[in-house]
């Protein structure tokens, strides 16, 4: 029964997805101004639905920080309805030509941006991301189902149907931005098996849902996984700007995946560097765990395990480890990283291309902080994610990134010899 | 035991991997030419061990399109020495900027292309793909373990010594192209699971090994599947010009994934042209299965049942199907196609735009072929094969599509406030 009524939602965000790829940008962006006007105009309905959430929340336990932020206020739609407003602004993603050919027999070959298709966007407790995908995939001529957590369900209800009623205005089929009420696991099983109708997963939240999503589904997963983040301050660095990009990477914001997990400190500069650095992680109130080298300067830390190197403590802890030289530092990252955002504090050329050539990372910062591995910084204006895959997008997932390409291929009757 | 040895041969491969990416384009391409030479020299022994894998098909009873596939001769040695030879020619495929943006902190960002990593290749019965994917992989700085079929275990273990030999002789860890000599379908499963030394696995075959690999793998799949290709022949298309491409999209080479499977005529030319379409399809001796229109049309041909409009024939057989408009040639091509490659004739412009912009095919082809779809038709010297995907590529696999991106992002101390 509900397998039917998954396969029914998939095959009409299908057709609409047909639909919605044939519209122009001015169209699609009038849809989305659309979108942030009926949200804010329905602000009173979300509220009313997210206060019932968040009873039930406080009920069943669930921690401050998922209270947080699973909380609505005014502010928060605003944001959402001001950030619909920013997507519509972006530049177009569709349409572009990425490639031009012409062949000795006359083919023209044009390699164009085109939506991916459907993607399944399967996120947990923030129902402000329900209003922000919605708006990048319609950006993005992609039809979209969305599947919310549990705990969200009535807040992610009311804001997909101030969206539905926007689309529908607007003469778009409601099905390109689906909403799945249901809430019963099985049914994302049953989603993730229709590779005929949905083109890409997206899973938004933590390591858990990630490796369910990875494991179970039968359509291409694009994903992010742990950001186990290093800094590696190398013996031609300028000491002073180390430990100013190591207190940023870490301490700034150390809950988010581009945050420095470990620290690599060239052996020639430890003894001086190490001080320094602990005086002002101390102040930031961050544990250090050392390894053997690391406790014989800085007296009385804890000793880093083996667990510790491969750990995404998303916390105010940091792993250090005295290295000599920058291949060695690099063989720590290639076996202990995650392949997201690793930095080299030098001032030497051709150290830095060494280390970045070799650190198969997504994002490799030279003289400047990891915490810079986002969509915004980049320039993007929104981002749906930050990929650690290595097919189709790296880094930061924005707008580009939810395209794929076709290529069009334009003759007067040329046949293969 | 043997998923110790895989594991072992995955961890080598990763580590090799590392090394070449590091090569210059020069080392990279003398090896490929080393690679070139060593088979030339060693063609004896290859030739012998090839013999070997014959007298055993024979022996099993392998029919003749496989032996042809599976047999070596002087001439398809040279054909492979060659090609290493045309790949160590073209192009790097590495660190090319594909985007540069300096950020309004200084921040200078770089998109460069960078290889995969780690691919495994598994493919069927043509030796020759081992020298081929070991030059392609070379040349784009990915190591790559190799694992062919059981019916050319001996003619591949042999390819494979000589490249392990000429990168031996330039210094370069043979791990680098490794061949998995065990024809244990246990190993492949082993090898599937290894996510966290290969980055991709490409399977080279048939739609079951497809099926098999896609199924069976914890590791993105870079997959193409059936090539379902139509041509629509339109109300405003040159006849005359549209007979020729049918005839060459569907008779040139019926075997292959980009031949035309099923023809679509539009209603109003659809007296006019089948009967033309039919004569020159009989002289090339193509089967035809039409819908009740076309058989009212052409008498006697056999009537096509729903699986017929979802079949890849690979052979000499042509579904026709009346459809009124461009709009409803779209949709038997979003129901029933493959988003392969898919065709129109039309003289009139908008009608070819609405077509290309509603059909979702990895290629579409305005006044010429299906049967363009084709690395070396587009131009780009090599080709692993043709992407059905939407992540990452579509159309044809070449050099450019076997690496992907890193960002280098150079600041002079920044941090994020």
């Amino acid at each position: 029964m509900s397998l039917i009524l998954m396969k029914r939602i998939a095959q009409e965000a299908k057709d609409a997805s047909a639909r919605l790829s044939c519209l122009s940008a001015d169209d699609r962006n009038a849809a989305i101004r659309g979108m942030a006007k009926q949200i804010a105009s329905d602000a009173d309905a979300i509220l009313t639905a997210n206060r019932l959430d968040m009873r039930d929340a406080e009920r069943a336990g669930l921690n401050a920080a998922m209270l947080g932020r699973l909380r609505l206020d005014e502010k928060k739609i605003e944001a959402m309805v001001r950030g619909l407003e920013t997507i519509a602004k972006l530049p177009d993603p569709l349409g572009r030509e990425l490639e031009k050919i012409v062949r000795p027999n006359g083919l023209h070959i044009k390699k164009i941006s085109v939506p991916l298709g459907v993607l399944l966007i399967i996120y947990e407790s923030r129902p402000n991301v329900t209003a922000d995908c919605a708006g990048l995939c319609v950006k993005s001529g992609n039809a979209v189902i969305l599947r919310g957590g549990r705990e969200a369900a009535r807040s992610n209800a009311a804001i997909h149907d101030s969206i539905a009623t926007a689309l529908k205005k607007r003469g778009i089929a409601p099905a390109a931005v689906s909403f799945v009420e249901s809430t019963d696991r099985k049914d994302v099983e049953h989603l993730l098996a229709l590779s005929g109708e949905i083109d890409v997963v997206i899973p938004r939240g933590g390591p858990s849902l990630m490796k369910t999503v990875s494991a179970k589904s039968k359509i291409p997963v694009l994903k992010h996984l742990d950001g186990i983040c290093h800094t590696f301050v190398d013996r031609d660095a300028d000491l002073a700007m180390a430990v100013r990009i190591c207190e940023n990477a870490k301490a700034q914001n150390p809950g988010v995946c581009n945050a420095m997990e470990t620290l690599l400190v060239d052996k020639p500069v430890a003894a001086k560097f190490l001080p320094f650095l602990a005086q002002r992680m101390k102040a930031r109130g961050v544990e250090l765990r050392g390894c053997a080298e690391t406790q014989k300067i800085l007296k009385g830390i804890k000793a880093a395990s083996e667990k510790d190197w491969s750990t995404e403590y998303l916390d105010l802890i940091l792993s250090v480890r005295v290295v000599n030289g920058v291949e060695a530092a690099v063989e720590h990252i290639r076996k202990y990283g995650s392949k997201h955002s690793d930095a080299i504090v030098s001032e030497n050329a051709s150290t830095r291309t060494r280390f970045s050539k070799a650190v198969d990372s997504a994002c490799v910062f030279e003289n400047c902080s990891t915490r810079f591995n986002d969509g915004g910084e980049f320039g993007m204006g929104a981002e749906m994610g930050i990929s650690t895959d290595k097919l189709h997008a790296r880094g930061p997932v924005g707008l580009r990134e939810l395209t794929t390409y076709q290529y069009i291929v334009s003759g007067h009757g040329q046949i293969r010899e």
